[in-house]
């Protein structure tokens, strides 16, 4: 069956790809609100901002070449004094996978057609005490139809109330659905951001998911749109936890060091940072997950920036 | 012939060996000279230190698995008010490659013994206005013999005389030897370090040189010998003559910016670094060459990093 001309298809896509523009909205309302209500922040250093931050966009277009591509996307970024820099990128992009591409893409072999939309996010914050975090959530369609993502936490520190917190509420999202999806999502999860040229997690993990499609479109768009809400519902409240505390001046050299980790994972592990980077995808977009400042420090010094 | 027990080759890898060693302590000699010869840095912001820097070394061991694996390595680290983190690592490993790798690796395939000794370094600055520089010269030995290496400088915004001061050094070097090394290594150097992904040069260039094996061994030895000390007698004019000019803060957010394209470039591209980290390298060794400090900023800032 041709999805591409299929009008039920044709609704699904749109469906989901106002939905993401949704959650998007959601989310960059719930920010902007937590930079309001920032009450102090004595901290060594002090936070590079100190008014509140408020989302800024910025539109891209996919290079149309041989009318074999199209599409675009928004960026969404806010560099504010709890958000020190998050980027909300959402995207609906069609086209045809080269036939290498192709080969290893569900039902993209007999057509290699595609049409792809997402919401991604990652959040570097101001304060060391509040965990970076990163959530992405995309439906695509080739011959076949199916649905992806996760939301993955990175403390600087960990705190085991914010983590039983956080994979609780990713629990509670995956049990409405079916009690099978938290732990195989979960082992997913941990199983992808692992760095390995270091043989470290590169956080806490939360839950992943690929090729989600068990014939009840219905169900797996309600389990893509719960993912979403319980992303948000679970950081939001880690972020307001901790955001007013006051930092040292090592907690903050820490975070710049563990970040460094965040770009490692990124470049060299990331399938889909590389995926983006190979096939000429948005950099700007692409490379918003990068931290806003980050150190390597000398391997002398004492900073491990290990997770601890 | 074994290459391995051959007495000749035995005194080959020991003279190598030995040249790299010097040549790392003649280019710290220099460095730490350069670092005591700072005059003044009145710029925003002020130089990270201010004391005069020494180099510390850290020796380390390659782990022997199976006795297939041995040696190790010294890494020399400064951290000074001229060079805000500069390495230079020496090592002298030897073991057997993998099958995979040994297929791609000349003369490994019928024995997949290898031995490789080297120094290579990486240096970034205090100031924007003095360029960083990559130089590596390594000797491996298969059941073939050869050199490989070069040197590039990365200013952060062009300045022609540099260049061709940096260009003509090297290129003196090489036209002792053969006229058609400086052209066929500048080329070379400059189609590997390229950022593929935003389709840009990493710095302006310089020459790169690999599997280099006339037949001559005492001739290459001495070419590569050549490469070091033209190295070290073409940057450090470039480093004396602007280390004293101050700078301004758009200058340093602008080398800050740029930096994130080397580490790009190191992450994504770099073969010894990607070769390094999946086989199992020392770790603080391989990632020396990451800058002390980067940003990333939001792609709606009007940095944009890009070499000028």
């Amino acid at each position: 069956m041709d999805l591409h001309s299929d009008p039920v298809w044709q609704e699904r896509k749109t469906r989901a790809a106002a939905w993401f523009e949704r959650l998007r909205d959601d989310i960059c309302s719930a920010f902007e609100a937590i930079e309001q209500d920032l009450e102090s922040a004595q901290s060594d250093p002090a936070p590079t901002r100190t008014e509140a931050g408020t989302f800024e966009r910025k539109t891209w277009r996919r290079p149309t070449k041989d009318g074999t591509q199209g599409g675009g996307g928004t960026m969404s970024i806010m560099e504010g004094r709890v958000f020190e820099k998050v980027g909300v990128n959402i995207s609906v992009v069609e086209g045809k996978f080269s036939p290498e591409f192709a080969a290893s893409i569900p039902g993209a072999n007999e057509d290699p057609r595609f049409w792809a939309s997402g919401v991604s996010l990652v959040a570097h914050m101001q304060s060391p005490l509040v965990p970076a975090v990163h959530m992405n959530t995309r439906m695509i369609v080739t011959t076949q139809g199916w649905f992806g993502g996760g939301a993955d936490l990175t403390p600087m520190r960990i705190r085991e109330e914010d983590s039983q917190a956080f994979h609780a509420g990713l629990q509670a999202a995956c049990d409405r659905h079916d009690e099978a999806y938290y732990p195989k999502f979960k082992k997913w999860c941990d199983d992808y951001f692992f760095l390995h040229h270091r043989k470290e997690p590169r956080g806490i993990g939360g839950i992943f998911y690929d090729q989600h499609n068990t014939g009840d479109w219905e169900a797996d768009f309600a389990f893509t749109q719960d993912v979403g809400r319980a992303f948000l519902s679970s950081y939001e409240p880690i972020v307001r936890a901790h955001m007013n505390k006051p930092w040292t001046h090592d907690d903050r050299e820490h975070q710049l060091v563990r970040r460094g980790r965040y770009v490692e994972y990124n470049l060299l592990h990331d399938r889909g940072t590389l995926f983006g980077l190979k096939t000429g995808g948005n950099i700007d977009a692409i490379l918003m997950s990068m931290p806003p400042v980050v150190k390597w420090p000398s391997p002398l010094s004492d900073i491990s920036g290990e997770i601890a």
